[in-house]
């Protein structure tokens, strides 16, 4: 079995020394207790609610900062530990992304761009055209994608058929009314997309207010077979559980069906609209 | 708005000739209370299991046959009214097919033939390879598809992408274990694909065990937001909410966000891996 935790803290676009610290505090918080992935919120680094990309800018880093260095050796602390975490990532071609790395103790194993920009992040963000890592880890083939991707069902089929048996979403979920008693939309989502494709979900979300606004608060672990194992609750906290790994490689469902083998690979090809005939 | 009504109900497969009776003492109870759409479970003309391809050749039956122009007759006794409701279908072809038809006061308007067959449905059914229809109806665009489908992501994109405004969902759900305070797995299922293609489903599941079968009884309605706002629970029922078909029309998410327009299509077909490679 392999243990996740999956982190809920508040990071402060108007503080940004801040969130070196709690980043910190949490990873070893959560390797205290025994974590294998440690999972941290979309842009841990540098808080959300930007105004202007000049402020994108001071606080955007390349994948080879000291900030993910220090993952990698607070990783190195515990036998193959895996951190993965959001970050705003000051690309080699001068461009801004919305990124996520996977880390470990040897350093960083992978780094993801957000495809689907959410809202704002478009005035402030190029978006990723890479498809989600998928990287070979002690615990089983890790992968990684950013919050409103979760929402494409095409992205992660993807990752699902490119290996993924745990896939991480560091998100910042902004708050939204819901009736009395239903869960988070996104967490609906998130258990959708776990069952609908034999695949664990560890979502890491945020807290703490900032400049107005609010979150979710949505922070999950959601087993292979689609159900909630773990989760936060509002506020500050770690939302830890034990995943195997096996569940997700098995993508039987009954003595004759299979949820990849059933696909209708043929017709989705004939019958999906092109973008240009809408 | 449009009255929908998610009808649960009990077909047998052992006493055939109950079901034409239970299926028009649900639509007249739906009609007179004042739906305009009706959905039926799948199979309702038939009971769902089978032992031998005999047993579904005996039932099975032709779109024109009388216990589909029963349905339309009863259409006809409310303006614009459509029923839609799953039956054993003898193709022209010979083949077999676990087939939904959507049925209004003029006839049938469409058969949809299920494309992904769930287990020992391979024994008895050819699977369907054509598209969920669409049909212009008073009451918006209106599609089907039926159970097993609904768990394939590509499948539902495409009805949504084709312009579906609402969903009618044939269904018999069989039972499965669930962790305490859970909702039924493929209602959860349900809410996410409504919710990410902004389009209202409505599921009609079945109840009564038949050969020892027993049903999630997950019969419910499911606005374009991905919000329940109608459900059954136990036993035979119906389910009435009232949907507005310009919430699917709408796949706004906000100022700068939406949900057809944030699609990647370059990527999804760069990325997705091919059949043969997995």
């Amino acid at each position: 079995m392999v243990r996740v935790a999956a982190v809920q803290l508040a990071p402060s676009v108007t503080e940004p020394s801040t969130n070196r610290a709690r980043a910190v505090a949490a990873i070893e918080e959560a390797l205290s207790g025994g974590a294998d992935i440690v999972v941290l919120p979309e842009l841990t680094t540098s808080g959300y609610v930007f105004e202007t990309v000049d402020e994108v800018r001071a606080v955007a880093i390349r994948p080879d900062d000291e900030l993910l260095a220090e993952w990698s050796r607070l990783a190195a602390t515990r036998p193959r530990a895996v951190i993965v975490g959001g970050f705003a990532e000051l690309g080699a071609d001068g461009a801004l992304y919305n990124s996520a790395a996977i880390v470990d103790g040897t350093g960083v194993r992978a780094v993801y761009r957000k495809a689907h920009l959410w809202d704002r992040e478009k005035l402030f963000f190029t978006p990723g055209s890479e498809a989600p890592p998928v990287v070979e880890t002690a615990h089983g083939l890790l992968g990684t994608m950013i919050c409103f991707d979760l929402e494409f069902p095409e992205w992660t089929r993807i990752a699902a058929l490119l290996g993924t048996e745990i896939l991480a979403v560091p998100t910042n979920w902004p708050h939204m009314e819901r009736p009395e008693g239903e869960r988070v939309a996104e967490v609906q989502i998130g258990l959708a997309t776990a069952r609908i494709n034999r695949m664990a979900i560890v979502c890491a979300d945020r807290t703490g207010v900032e400049r107005g606004v609010a979150w979710n608060e949505g922070t999950s672990v959601i087993s292979a077979d689609g159900w909630l194992v773990a989760e936060v609750g509002a506020g500050s906290g770690i939302a830890y559980a034990d995943l195997d790994p096996a569940l997700s490689r098995d993508k039987t469902l009954s003595d004759l069906s299979d949820a990849f083998g059933d696909r209708r690979t043929d017709l989705y090809e004939r019958f999906t609209p092109h973008p240009g005939a809408r």
